[in-house]
């Protein structure tokens, strides 16, 4: 398989902003303001690690019948000159005054009306990337026109992928599946956790990921307490289960999903855990077509589950959305109600603690498809492979 | 030098919260709610990755005079009980009809009040970190209480560092500069900027970092166009200048400084301008004394750089604050006017641009100090370093 490239050719960005329009007429806005990383990149194919520094906020403006706009600290202008943008407009920044606040407010006035509604990232899943207090003090600055939620519009045009992106999640899957897979060379029994975190992290770098926000490592006898929080300087043991997941990157995208490993000798009880989730993900794999929701997507693996016994799961969804961020909508969990489209990317996560304080839980990343849904990650292994001495 | 351990004593937070309590009576305010994963940290000492899923938010709430509370997901309960955090409060998550807002609200309501002000972080350098519509919900539930821009006072509560804190930074700073170190013997003339970045990750993860969340690599003739963006495909060749940037963490703490490589022979033009920018930085560490403002470190480096041919520099400022984050208040600039305090850490950062489209741009970490700054970072030689072919 071919590497995809780094970076979305022109015809890219116009579809993805001609199918944006539509929704967004759709939801009444004249206009969406993306001020968020993954949807600042996702319409301007601008890269930057720079968002680090929170010191500067970003805008660009989609209107509803125009190009994309660029309002930005002119740090940024070199470098978005280059992408598909146009029409840039920069100030000086940091300017503590007026960081960008009359200048968004002046661009956003001069554009057309119809709605006299614009969309901005103020809902859930959203975090705004910029102080509310210069969100309050723009929305003062406007006249005639609301600054109302635009997250749910901003995520049913998220929600479906292009091949190009499908193109860059199945190929962080496979740099991360490769990496997983020397896990058992690399990785050895009295390993601290952090240790284990590291030799995996130089294998994703190794085997090409761009960057590796999230890299969890943890582990527990026959099974883990939680998958939130690791590593810590736990040393890993026989009898232990060491839990990997990790959200790396390439080209802007994620892939999330985990793996277990049986430290020396582990229980029964673990390994048939194991191969429960194995069979719980396949149930999950197997709902997830076309026209089902993610009620039946959760219900499909929660079956098989509760038939394995399970003592609960802290978790509250078995699964959610993939793509520029590690996790996305939809969630699959009852209430949830999203209908299943042709290429929405998804995990599919089922887990469970079946004993106190040992919780197995599985994941794969895969894409909605026709018939049937296209596996992105190399399957994990129906039994657990083996870190031995 | 010792590795400082992960994670931090107990007294070490009582610490931080009694000089924060105070502050906050300063800034009349009888609680402030935390949602930021630095400033959650700051006061929990709670560590995850898991703040890279932007699907449920998480509340600390430091009141005036009580023990800090956490307000979370059911999902983080398990490990939040092993911090020093003993009034944990948890909803299952997610639930989008009430994704924590009333439990929040009912847990405020309950507090002592003597200002009826509860700081949020609303203000510069902030993102909040849960939805504004969920915010501005809360807002509506709490009666005789209002949510104020909290930002001014968390940032002065941060900007002084402890030295346990120092101590982390000063370790990653360490292990940073041992990896810039390796840069000529394992970067080679014709890597591309990728792969240039990809071999110093390998090194900073062997050296020991816990997480690279920003690794620029930049290429240019005699310098480079801009340190924004990077890095991209172009391959290094000789005569051009290597720019790399990173902030790697150690136990929740950046550095932030770059490096310069000369690849194979550069420009006398390129060699000075290096050499006025390495000057620049003597001048900036110089006069970063207690009771110096931002703007008189500025002016430092500032003349320096005038005098070196300036043809000006799109970055508006000369360093940063630096923590938690990888670029914190203050700014080192004119009209910043913060005074320099014992302890506070900085970014010295000058850089100029001394010929069209190319610049030069120098940094070191520093904490401030009584009689001198201390140097956290072994200080980048005069002349530039070479790759050799």
């Amino acid at each position: 398989m071919q590497q995809p490239p780094h970076g979305f050719k022109t015809e890219e960005f116009t579809k993805r902003t001609g199918r944006a329009q539509e929704i967004m007429r759709k939801h009444e806005l004249d206009a969406i303001v993306l001020t968020a990383p993954p949807n600042f990149r996702y319409f301007s194919g601008f890269e930057s690690q720079f968002w680090e520094s929170p010191t500067r906020p970003w805008f660009i403006i989609v209107p509803s019948s125009r190009e994309p706009l660029a309002v930005i600290p002119e740090i940024g202008a070199p470098e978005m000159l280059n992408t598909w943008i146009k029409d840039v407009r920069t100030w000086p920044a940091p300017r503590p005054s007026d960081d960008g606040t009359n200048l968004l407010a002046s661009t956003l006035d001069s554009l057309p009306r119809r709605f006299g509604r614009v969309g901005f990232e103020l809902g859930r899943e959203h975090s705004l990337r910029m102080p509310v207090v210069q969100f309050l003090e723009l929305g003062s600055l406007l006249h005639g026109c609301e600054l109302v939620n635009g997250s749910p519009c901003i995520w049913e045009i998220r929600m479906v992928k292009t091949e190009a992106e499908i193109d860059r999640i199945r190929h962080i899957c496979r740099i991360a599946s490769d990496a997983y897979a020397r896990v058992p060379e690399v990785v050895k029994i009295s390993d601290s956790e952090r240790e284990a975190a590291r030799k995996l992290m130089i294998e994703l770098a190794r085997h090409g990921a761009d960057s590796i926000p999230f890299l969890p490592a943890i582990s527990g006898e026959g099974g883990v307490a939680q998958i939130v929080c690791g590593p810590h300087d736990r040393r890993i043991q026989s009898g232990d289960i060491l839990f990997f997941d990790t959200g790396a990157t390439y080209d802007g995208y994620y892939c999330d999903f985990d793996r277990n490993y049986a430290v020396g000798e582990v229980s029964d009880g673990a390994k048939r855990a194991h191969e429960a989730m194995w069979r719980a993900t396949e149930a999950g794999i197997e709902a997830a077509v076309v026209g089902a929701t993610t009620d039946q997507l959760f219900a499909a693996m929660a079956k098989v589950i509760e038939e394995a016994g399970s003592l609960g799961n802290n978790v509250g969804r078995l699964g959610h959305g993939l793509g520029m961020q590690l996790t996305e909508p939809p969630s699959n969990m009852p209430g949830d109600g999203t209908v299943l489209k042709e290429n929405m990317v998804l995990t599919i996560e089922p887990g469970f603690e079946y004993a106190p304080g040992k919780m197995i839980v599985h994941e794969e990343n895969i894409v909605v498809r026709g018939s049937r849904a296209e596996l992105l990650t190399k399957r994990a292994p129906r039994e657990l492979p083996v870190i031995r001495p």
